[in-house]
């Protein structure tokens, strides 16, 4: 039998991370089931977005080379550690559709003959219209497969014309997490190069694109890394690929010497050759915060806790939710999902609505999907139960017929 | 005869503005003369930033929906108000370097058989890199006249080759103004787009996108508007362009539906066709109280002043610096420069160490150039007469041969 939230609770061996993230103070208490969109807060954001604002104020334009520029090092590094990149191969910059952009167009552009790219119909949707245009660019087309496919699947799919394999490490509706390591491998033996988006993996989800030999990895850092809404975004190029790759967005910070400002373009010999634009401090320094918490627990601490939180999620759903016609759309088996569940049910938008009306902060994706994020670091094992001893309420005496489907622009 | 740097503080109708920035307290009191490059921090800045860090704090995801949207097209608008241009024309996004790199592939993309841009050596580099990038792409190339060409110039240079004239509003090393609307009108005459970087003029500089018939323009929101260090910029189209042209980084915020998650891109009926990823929304709280204080400030009297303000640096550098070899390499037509002034000496870079060192910041410019920015609404007139009371007296002692040329990365 599996113990009680309680007893999960007690011998979490995060639990003392939870009172390092600020959350809000309602009535009823609220449940955070969100994180996988945007995380909270952690204790330290606020601090270090206050010392940058007086960076600003006291220090001006000398903040840029007193901490700024390091401020974009030391993010960049941190994120690089949490996915298994070595120093000198990850970049915070922009965000994660203008480094996919950036990234796909490389690498199609350095692919002569092989302008199609592989995804799957479940990825993110800002990464097929980018993946799409870039494959449209290069006079070749963007090939569908089947949400979260098996290695076998992009496999079959593979033939010469095939220059980028592009997926996300986590389906963003189910939950679903996808063979990375299998599917890089095919990429690789087909003479594809392996992109992945790591937005809803990184930070929960063990990677490790070194080991794994990843060729080109972006992501968002405003979820499971906690960096703030809007912070900006990474990507990460294979050693190896760096200096054979172009930005096809050839930006000062991308030069080799940015500020004398030289006429002609020189790209930087390492990975700042990716950079673009001048980054956003106060974000940055946000994100900084949250990179710092992530690091500190580690992700595998953090996995551990995942699966064991998603399982009671599992468990919940199955004895209190089913009854009411809930199933579960995410894989059963914790090694084949990421940070969060998906349960489905025709009247999800409304669920969802009741749910927030009930301070339980879920998110809807259509047509018919409750997500539930459970961001290990900043939620309990008791916050699972009581989040769905609410929902499993509403659903008994139908409470969600009162709501309107109406969420909002951000569903 | 000029008035006194007094009279003309008494005389400001401004002044009350340099209270609204906050400014450092050092020994000896810190002059900025490179508000160009960083605009001071305005007063409400470390206040609207709290609000939307309690508001993360407090309401986590649903921040998106109860103000960060709104907070994108606020500061959208007000940008909009202060170039000319009428509501849903501008979008703050991303960094300059990629809006213009958007902006010139969309143009690009529409003017069939015209892949060639005209620019001129004295744009900024980031635009010089991003031009010429476009420009190969579409199989054309960048044609660069000499820098702050006059619309003759231009219109000598323009054929049916040429789809877009990209320029800098104001020469960021020289501080020349070029004539926005007769080189406009040229470009058009010969079927060209105008396409207009504003950074070093919206906000300082009067600019009227809409009368001008300007097609596109871009800009940074961290110099005369006061946005912080990489506060995101923004991007402008024409009304009748916006529909006519597509985003080569067709990203989710830019969808008709962002949150629909649709498999196939449809772009926004509207201006939010050019958005692309999630923005940094620290940094936009930040830019809101720049852009309140420029709005409320307004910018005809801002002009007003920052030609006084140019003028009394341009009469101190011809009485007090002329003597030791400083030359003035800014037009010394108020009408015909921007917010800044370049004074021109062999040993700029240690003179610029040797001013940094006495609390006087300026920049320097390769080769031969120390950029004096006059940010109007956080200067005094007796600011700028202390400023170069300080250089004159290190170029009289030669003090500046005691410091290292080493600037740091930042210049």
């Amino acid at each position: 039998m599996t113990p009680t939230a309680e007893a999960l609770d007690a011998g979490d061996a995060l639990a003392g991370f939870v009172d390092r993230f600020d959350l809000p103070d309602e009535h009823p208490r609220v449940i955070y089931f969100d994180g996988n969109s945007l995380g909270p807060q952690p204790a330290g954001a606020s601090v270090a977005v206050a010392a940058e604002l007086e960076r600003w104020r006291n220090r001006l334009i000398r903040g840029w080379n007193e901490r700024w520029l390091t401020l974009v090092e030391e993010t960049s590094e941190a994120v690089a550690a949490l996915i298994g990149a070595t120093p000198g191969t990850v970049r915070v910059a922009d965000s994660t559709t203008v480094n996919l952009s950036k990234l796909v167009r490389a690498a199609l552009g350095s692919a002569a003959g092989r302008p199609d790219v592989v995804s799957d119909r479940g990825n993110f949707p800002t990464d097929l219209y980018i993946l799409d245009a870039a494959a449209r660019e290069h006079g070749g087309r963007l090939r569908l497969l089947d949400p979260a496919p098996a290695p076998a699947d992009v496999d079959a799919a593979l033939d010469g014309r095939v220059g980028v394999v592009a997926l996300s490490h986590v389906d963003f509706r189910t939950g679903a997490l996808l063979d990375l390591n299998g599917i890089t491998r095919r990429a690789h033996s087909a003479g594809a190069l392996a992109l992945w988006d790591l937005s809803h993996s990184a930070g929960v989800v063990p990677v490790d694109v070194g080991a794994s030999a990843v060729d080109l990895a972006v992501g968002c850092t405003y979820k499971y890394l906690h960096g703030g809404p809007g912070a900006p975004a990474y990507l990460y190029v294979r050693p190896e690929l760096i200096e054979r790759l172009s930005s096809p967005i050839p930006g000062w910070f991308g030069h080799a010497s940015p500020f004398a400002m030289e006429p002609a373009y020189r790209p930087a010999a390492g990975i700042d050759r990716f950079l673009a634009g001048t980054p956003p401090v106060l974000s940055l320094a946000a994100l900084r915060a949250g990179l710092q918490v992530v690091g500190e627990a580690g992700v595998a601490p953090i996995r551990a806790k995942s699966e064991a939180l998603t399982a009671l999620a599992v468990e919940l759903a199955d004895d209190r939710l089913a009854p009411y016609g809930v199933t579960v759309a995410t894989p059963r088996d914790p090694a084949a999902r990421g940070g969060h569940i998906a349960l489905r049910h025709p009247e999800a938008r409304r669920i969802t609505a009741m749910l927030i009306a009930a301070n339980v902060i879920g998110d809807f994706r259509a047509p018919d999907i409750v997500r539930i994020g459970l961001s290990p670091l900043s939620i309990r094992f008791a916050d699972v139960r009581e989040g769905f001893a609410r929902l499993a309420d509403g659903l008994a005496v139908r409470a969600y017929e009162a709501h309107p489907p109406d969420l909002g622009r951000v569903t």
